[in-house]
């Protein structure tokens, strides 16, 4: 008797409070070959409610109850013929209506589907958004933001945002990029350690301490305006502890692990192992990353269809130009093959490049277009992140040469390429926020930095640098990242240095902002960097590391001296490129120069010949 | 005037001198699939002189000069129904016979052709045979030998040699091993730096300070009396710079860089370098490896089928289980696809190891049998060499484990296997004569030497120790070959320290010499290592490493602890290999054991668990 009266009260309690608090994705654009989506519906025990539209062109294929009450899943088609508007949704109740909710379908950008997006012709700039420049101290702190800002920890919220990007647009064009990739803005809304992204809370909206969704559209348009295009960086394998769909789980199977919160065991050979066993190979892609970031299970096709939605409807709201995808093979290797190939499909001139964190190619290279793979597996991610350059070109930079070339372990390297089905599709970089600062790896050595910077604006595959390294950021403690993630000089009022009005900065730093942006700037313009074939020359003992990109009516050649000593180049060795007597432009020195059988390079520098100047 | 005078002056002592100083090979014989082969004949001004054979099914089929006019290239067929027998070589000149040669055609072995080569069955020692036993010292020295005997150099001729290594087939049998593969035995009568045998200076010549052909044949058969097969050291990529057709020189193109004597630029990565030019490639390949070691060109069909015909002659001469070639990929690619495919179809059964030493397992595994390369490239090669497996063995055993496992980096590499078509074929050994011995790379840690030759005993492919390692040798200064190469215990009459008699070996040595002396005598009988599959466990940070080799009647588990403490294993780990609870018996401390549900694993130790007994 008395447990009848409990569900009694239940049942009533359960009507008076159904509320959808939201709908992911708060709306979808007419014309997407995307055109069947799901929609998370949330709010307190909302499972019975019935979800109708009225509205010519769309239709309900399916209305799923999972096992909480407070989740509905509500797959709709969208005829490609449908018109602009608010395809209103109805919940009923006993065929009363009791909530109604827009859900407007827009007008897509003209275009869109046939946006370029960022590849060899670009410079990649990589910003971490909380340590960049901080253009409006009023959302340092929010009132829902649990986190306060704290500029004087470096795990805490510095309090950069987009408006502070906004305020480098033309410092970061005159630099010479033409992408900016920013670690993930969307809300953090996390206790601690909240500034770095990649623990959201919620995958639709710009965390506050940022700015707006609105803030994010307008950075757009300003880069765009400076033909800069905007890449967003995307995390598919895991969430924070935050989310609302974390405290308040859809399914029991909406994380990996979702009881034990097994640790990955970050073991990526497991995949490709012959001899590994299922229980490794799944704690590899299952495990957490760390107890505050659940590991989301794509296997689920609730939780497929959420995420791939999320990146597609960021692609439309905000008129992206590429993504990054964060720890790419932690995510289930069929969701991987579906979303890339989902998104590529949808945007066919679009690029993602995937962050495989390795120095062993073939690991990386299994996940690119067009591999064959020994074991059947596709994937459709078109670019890379190339981990193994950076490694051996530090190695190359940061010994010294005894009785054979330096640049051998480089050249080893490249030599390589061939596990690629696309080696031009790689990311190329000489640090990003999660390594050591490029300078410091190289032990703070100016001319090393400046091989480096010419290598990495010449060599086949998409330049990315990192914010700072214009100005010789550093480390110099190895492994921390909050000074691998330090504050831009000047971002901050009252800053003694600054980035754009050279305020304080030493003639180094000027030396290196001037040198990478004359390099980028050229690079701009230089096809046959972006498109030309590579061909490379064995180091020998002189320690000079030459290369050419050409094409049939370009050619430029590349002279890396790390030798302590000048080198006199004897230009017969290259008679297959070159002739023994040529002019050039000289790209570094800004001079043209004619070469006559042989060439005095100078010490522990670099040359670039253009010789269609 | 003068000149004609001259010239019939030459012609004369042409026809005067004409000698016949060698045959090669200096024999065949019937029932060869190889049946067609072409003799080298090598004498003084022979170039006029022509070759008949009457003897009933064999044929001369073409007679070739060449530019140098002290050769003559005779292809002659071999009938299968031939009747073996002298098939004596007249060698006329203008219709008269000059000069008369034996080529015997013998009778084959009964079953050579389907003779079974060393495979995971085996344990193989590598003996360096100046350095192992001098058990002949009359022929120390010889009178036709340049370099005499010096015992004191360690750069030097010692007078080890094939009596030395009779004498020791009974201690080498105790010890468990089932093959023998010596470093060259073949001429090297070279001014100095000669011992090594890799500067031949005949290939149909044991050296005559290792002894003679028929006591070589006198080795193998006294070897196989003890179930030991002899493993022949095959050089086709050089030779001595005094060999007779070296200072003697057929042809212009005889050698690679035959003028320049260029080195070569030991770049193995230019073979599958997209970006590498054809001049880097092929310095590579015909480079020399130094200036007394000229490079043979196997594109010239009469060195490639020298080559071949020498290396088929010594098995069946000297009834022979299998080659090991050195520097592999430094010969011609094609020359290597047909030897090995000529080898293998005469000798399907018959193994042979190629040394390409890297540990970037693309490039070995690029050269395996039924490898498919992107480039379409096929070999025949059976069986590869592992350098990666060691490199990353010791990398693990010469680190101290923080915060993950040091057996990583170990199973990682072990995941690589999907390189290569055939992962059992490879050969795996803690070092070889090129390499510092495993002992001195894991500083002297005997409980790591433990683990190491446990390791190699129970893992997939083929184990291949060196002399001295029964006895822990060590060589102090790093890439010290005469250390590398030290002399064995009591190979020398006087020696203070006996290997066999146990004379002076103090309590570590002789615990070695029982530990791996266990090891390889189970190792024989245990065939599901030989055979069995291969199953591992990503090592955790207890810092154990646990492996299984198993089929469907039998399993062994290896548990290899690297901990300086205790470790207690839980076995529920390894519900899918194992049940909580088993009996097995424990290899290496020789006992049953019982285990239930946990397993204490004592610091730093191996344990083997053979399931069946």
């Amino acid at each position: 008797m008395k447990k009848t009266v409990q569900y009694i009260f239940i049942f009533i309690s359960l009507n008076l409070h159904a509320q959808i608090e939201r709908i992911d994705p708060p709306n979808w654009w007419v014309g997407m070959r995307t055109k069947q989506i799901t929609l998370l519906v949330y709010g307190s025990a909302i499972q019975d409610l019935e979800p109708s539209i009225n509205y010519s062109g769309v239709k309900i294929l399916k209305t799923e109850k999972v096992e909480s009450p407070n989740y509905l899943f509500v797959t709709i088609d969208i005829d490609s013929n449908t018109i602009p508007g608010d395809a209103k949704i109805e919940f009923k109740k006993n065929g009363k209506t009791k909530i109604t909710k827009s859900f407007p379908l827009l007008n897509r950008e003209k275009n869109s589907a046939n946006r370029i997006g960022f590849s060899t012709k670009d410079a990649i700039l990589l910003i971490v958004p909380d340590r960049f420049a901080n253009g409006n101290p009023k959302n340092d702190n929010t009132p829902k933001s649990i986190e306060k800002a704290n500029r004087n920890d470096e795990s805490g919220r510095h309090g950069g945002d987009i408006q502070g990007i906004i305020n480098h647009l033309d410092y970061i064009q005159s630099l010479g990029y033409t992408q900016i990739w920013n670690t993930p803005l969307v809300e953090n809304n996390m206790p601690n350690y909240s500034y770095h992204g990649y623990a959201a809370t919620d995958f639709y909206k710009i965390d506050e301490r940022f700015g707006t969704n609105e803030e994010f559209k307008t950075l757009v348009s300003e880069a765009k305006k400076r033909n800069i295009g905007l890449i967003w960086d995307v995390v598919l394998n895991h969430c924070g502890s935050q989310y609302y769909f974390i405290k308040d789980v859809p399914t029991k199977d909406w994380m990996n692990f979702q009881d034990s919160k097994k640790r990955t065991n970050h073991i990526k050979s497991t995949l490709l192992d012959p001899y590994a066993t299922i229980q490794d190979r799944e704690e590899y892609t299952n495990g957490w990353f760390d107890g505050h970031m659940p590991d989301l299970n794509q296997k689920n096709p609730l939780v497929a269809s959420y995420l791939t939605q999320n990146t597609i409807w960021w692609i439309e709201y905000a008129n992206l130009s590429g993504f990054r995808e964060d720890t790419f093979s932690y995510a289930d290797k069929d969701f991987l093959s579906n979303w890339t190939k989902t998104i590529m499909d949808e945007y066919p001139n679009f690029n993602i490049v995937g962050e495989e964190m390795t120095n062993v190619t073939e690991l990386s290279a299994y996940w690119q277009k067009d591999k064959i793979n020994a074991d059947g597996y596709r994937c459709f991610l078109p670019t890379l992140m190339d981990f193994s350059l950076t490694d051996n070109l530090i190695k190359s930079l940061s010994t010294n040469n005894d009785w054979e070339s330096t640049w051998k372990e480089f050249y080893k390297g490249m030599g390589q390429d061939y596990h690629y089905a696309n080696p031009n599709n790689l990311l190329i970089f000489p640090d990003n926020h999660d390594m050591d600062r490029f300078y410091t790896r190289i032990k703070n050595d100016f001319e090393s930095w400046k091989l480096g910077m010419t290598l990495y604006t010449t060599m086949r595959g998409i330049p990315q640098l990192y914010y700072g390294t214009e100005l010789l950021f550093t480390n110099e403690k190895a492994g921390n990242d909050g000074q691998r993630r330090a504050d831009l000089f000047g971002g901050w009022e009252g800053d003694t240095k600054n980035a754009i009005t050279e305020k304080g900065l030493d003639a180094k730093e000027l030396e290196a902002q001037k040198y990478l942006s004359k390099l980028l700037n050229w690079r701009k313009t230089a096809t046959v960097i972006h498109n030309g074939k590579f061909i490379h020359y064995a180091p020998e003992k002189n320690d000079v590391y030459v290369y050419f990109r050409y094409n049939e009516n370009q050619k430029v050649m590349v002279i890396l001296n790390k030798n302590k000593e000048k080198v006199l180049l004897d230009m017969k060795k290259y008679y297959k490129m070159i002739p023994e007597t040529f002019t050039a432009k000289d790209i570094i020195n800004d001079r043209e120069i004619t070469i006559q059988k042989t060439l005095e390079i100078a010490p522990r520098s670099a040359l670039i010949l253009d010789l269609n100047k």
